[in-house]
Order: structure tokens, then sequence, then C-alpha cells
């Protein structure tokens, strides 16, 4: 089944411990687009300027990215510059934001696009993440939504209004404290479940993410890396590779849900190993296979079999 | 198999979000005596003063902890006191510090202590630490070190020759950057692990540890909770259940580890729940299988099958 995704498509310029790269090609959307594309059919809609380069468009399309939905304007695609922190990773600091063309997005879907089963809303203006949601002809089976501190703090309102209307959420740990209204991590994502959305996925970087569905918590950890080249669009391309997982499968179920999780972090540990979509666009299916492999031995133990209990001190000498 | 400990039992004072406590027992060994107790014999070694109160003693007692190694001096008991920071529990800060009798600890074993299969040496003075391992008649079966960003700044050199020789080490993820010498964690445990031991074990606080032991890499989360009380001694109930677990079972091979590390975990979840050793020195075994299996339930997903895929997209409509 086919996944519909909204957001931004940028040119990125980006400095890391790594170095630095301008001008690269970036957005929400085209990360989670390349990323799901390995395992679903991924429909764009996003807006970039008369300066997008034609070899990122057919970057794109040679994933099968269906780019019907991506409007060229007259003006500059959106850019943003950025700094990563030297000790931690997870901090980056914004130099420069120039929406350009992104300033006036307000996406108006085609037919085609509003029957989509999967809708991703990418990290743009939730009452846009509304509209959006308000043109699908019928409720998609799955619509997850990413956002920001910016309108958590500026939009807290009409962020709220389509939280409640979603499936899953996805926020990074700062985010989720901020919008949950509550310190500890578990509370505040319970809060926000109970808003509505039946899956809550705290992103925590370098530290892995915490699923929240239905009424377990699922943990899966961050991929140890010995480079990490660039952490944008790592968030993004986790979400393509959940919401790929979902769409191709169809399990919405507690299992897949945990799969899907597990899925996206090995999505997310390709993105972080590259500047740009350099690694999540020319990744193998074995490559990926292998990693999912290597999740699964990272959090390997042997549980309690029935009856089994632990090595108490009175059993033994 | 019987675990010797060699640490501090102390006074603290301390002030988390969930309140304050003033002169709670504290102290690594004491931590570490208790929550190893469940699972196999402890002999302490330490000093307090004449100051402390027998009803200590009688807790320590209570749990089957050996105390002959537990010396009484003329003078006060070692007191520590901090604040945990409101937004991240994982931060503290050290109001004040009185070694008091513990500034002239100079632990001598007793002969049936220098005989113990299993040896944890606390975060003490790393050159009291090898005089420690150098008082014991046969070499253990596995000596483990936890120190700290004091030791690792100040006695860089005796630290580096007592990590050298022994065979797990502890540290949080900012002491084996530093002592490590890299900013990346799996560089840095990779160095660290170069120098001797074969196992390392990063504390990353509620992000969970990573373990890294002969050439694999272990993750297991922290369990998420929702009351955190007070974090201190969790490190230290961590390694109560680590070296608990492998000297209860002898098995110190890979699978060992991993199982030691999860109840390691378990035991460090029951520690932040209260202050001072209140909760982990009242616990059930039933509630300690118990959480096991939640832990278990929390990182468990459905691994690929041999020879099973990931669902590709060329795989499917």
């Amino acid at each position: 089944m086919s996944v519909l995704v909204v957001g931004s498509v940028a040119y990125d310029s980006v400095s890391t411990t790594a170095g630095s790269r301008g001008d690269a090609l970036g957005g929400s959307a085209m990360y989670f687009s390349i990323s799901s594309s390995y395992f679903t059919p991924v429909s764009l809609v996003a807006v970039v300027g008369d300066d997008f380069l034609d070899e990122h468009i057919d970057l794109l399309k040679s994933h099968d990215v269906d780019v019907s939905g991506l409007e060229r304007r007259h003006g500059k695609t959106f850019r943003w510059s950025g700094v990563y922190g030297a000790e931690d990773v997870n901090t980056r600091e914004t130099l420069d934001t120039q929406l350009n063309v992104f300033a006036d997005f307000s996406p108006k879907l085609e037919a085609k696009h509003s029957e989509s089963p999967y809708l991703f809303l990418a990290n743009i203006e939730p009452g846009l993440q509304l509209d959006v949601l308000n043109q699908m002809k019928s409720r998609p089976k799955v619509v997850a939504l990413d956002t920001m501190n910016f309108w958590i703090d500026g939009n807290h309102e009409s962020l709220k209004k389509i939280v409640e209307l979603v499936d899953v959420v996805f926020m990074d740990e700062g985010e989720a404290r901020t919008f949950g209204g509550e310190v500890n991590l578990v509370k505040a994502a319970k809060r926000i479940k109970a808003m509505g959305p039946s899956t809550v996925v705290v992103k925590r970087g370098e530290h892995g993410v915490l699923v929240f569905s239905g009424g377990s918590i699922f943990v899966a950890p961050a991929f140890p890396l010995e480079t990490v080249v660039d952490p944008t669009g790592a968030g993004d391309c986790f979400a393509g590779g959940f919401m790929g997982y979902l769409a191709s499968t169809g399990d919405t179920g507690p299992e897949g849900i945990r799969r899907a999780a597990v899925l996206g972090s090995v999505m997310g540990s390709f993105a972080v190993e590259s500047f740009s979509a350099d690694r999540i666009s020319s990744l193998s299916h074995e490559e990926i296979d292998e990693r999912f492999r290597a999740f699964a031995d990272l959090s390997r133990f042997a549980a309690l079999k029935d009856g089994e209990s632990l090595p108490w001190r009175n059993n033994r000498k």
C-alpha cells in the first residue's frame, strides 16, 4: 500500500565534527521518501524553487518516488544551515533559515493522493497538517505526524487539534516533555497518548526510541556507530522505515509496531553515516536485512522461561 | 560463590525533585552488598565512624551480608551531600564531601576474604584498588571495578594500572569518553577494552547500559519509570545485580554477561524508586523475577528468521 508524505524538500548547509557540506539535498519529505521507498510506493507533496536541480528530481525518481506532487515555483528552494555539537551530536544550533518558496506552501492534494491509505505529515505548520488531513477523501488507515519545538511553543492549540486526530506521533525527548507538560518522559508520553494517538514514538537520538503503543512500552536501541557523520534527517528516515514497514505489511498490531520501530532505527542509523542522502539513497536490500539482524543481536538475551526463576541465593551454595 | 566488595559506607544528604533526605544510609559498598545479597553471599570491606548506627549494621546483617570486614574507627562516618537536576536526573551537583574516617581507609583483607572468587572494587582511589587486588591469595575468577571522573582526571596513570588487571570495568558515558580519550562512545569503550578488560559496561543512567564484551555489543535499556525518587546508588546496585548473577551462576560467557547486565538494570531500576536503600533492601524474589520479565518484554521484537527478508517493495504490490 502506498504512503503519502507532505513536508519539506530543502538545501541544507551542515557542519559537524566530520566536516561540512553546503547546499546539500535535504528536507523532511525527501529523507522520508527515500527511506520508505525501499519498502512501499511513496508519493511526495512538497514545493521547491526554480533553483532545484534536475539531478535531485532524478534521484527521487530513481527510487520510484512519485514526484507528481512536487511543485516547482518561481523563487528559491527552502534553505537551512546549522552546526552540530562537538561533544553531543544530539544538539544542534540553527545558523540560518530561509523559507523562500516554502513560506507560502499550502498543499493542494491531487485526487490520486487524497486516497492514500498511509499518510505522513512531516514537520510543517500544524494548521497545514490539519488542512492536508481534511483533504483526504477517506480517513487513511494510518496517519502519522512529526513536529518540532517551534510549533509546540508557538502553535500549541492548533498542534493539539491535529495530534488528537492522528494515530502515530513522533517527537524527540524535549518536545515530548514540553508538549506533554511533564518532566518525566513516561508521564509525558502517556499524556500525549491520552489526547488520541494510539502510538507515541519518543526519539532519543543516539539513545534510541521509546514506543508507547497500546498498553505497552517498547524500547529500541540506536545502533552504536563508530562514525556519525551527520544526524540531519535521521528522524525522518526513522519515520520512513517505520511507515514503510506498516504500509508494506499492513501489520499495525503490536508486533508490527515493534518491527516498524526497529526498521525505523535501522534506516535512521544509515542516515547518520553520511552527509545528506548519500548513504540512505544507495543501500542494498542485503545491507538493510543485515543491519536489522544486527539490531536483533544488540538487545537479545535469554529471557526467563515459564516457571524459571533468577538464581536466588537460597537455592544455591 | 561469594563476592567481596571493597568500597564506601556513608551517610548521604540528598535533594531531588521528589524531596530530600538527610543522613541517609549510603555508600557504594552498601548499595552493592544489599543488591547482590539476593543472589550470592557477600562480604563487605569498608570503614565507618563511631556515629554509625547499629540499625544500619543490622540492616546489612538481615541480608546475610558478612560485615566482619566493616571496620569501626574513632571519628565520623563518610558524609556526602548533593542535589540532582530538576530537568535531568542524570546530572547532580555535590554540595559537600566530608571524608572523615574514610580519608585514611587502607583496607587490610582477612585471610577468608583474600580467597573470594569474585571481587568488586567499588569507587575508591585507584592505588587502593590495586593494593586490594594484590592482597588476594589467588586471582579471583572475576574482578570488576568502578571509578569516577575525580580519579580519571587526577590519577589517570594509577587508574590505568588497575584497569589493565581487571575483567570488568563500569564507567558512565562521560567517564568512558574521558578515560578512553574519544568522544565517540564505541571507540572510547573499545580503547578501554584494549587496555585489558574483557568487558566494559558503559552506564547511561535513564538510557540504560552498553556492554562491550568479547567481540559484541549488548544494549540493555533502563526501565522507563514514572517515579524516579533518587538516583543515588543506582550504579552500585547495577554492579551488585551484575556480579551477583555471575557469582551465583558461574556463567561468565557471553550469555551470562547479557543476563547479568539485565539483572543489574533490574536492581538499578529499583534503587531509584526510593531514597537510600529503602526499596532495594525490601524486595521480594517475585518482584525481581517480575521486573526481569518486564525487561524482556521491553526490548522484545520478532527478529528475522533464517532466510526471511524484510518486506521489500519489489516483492509486493
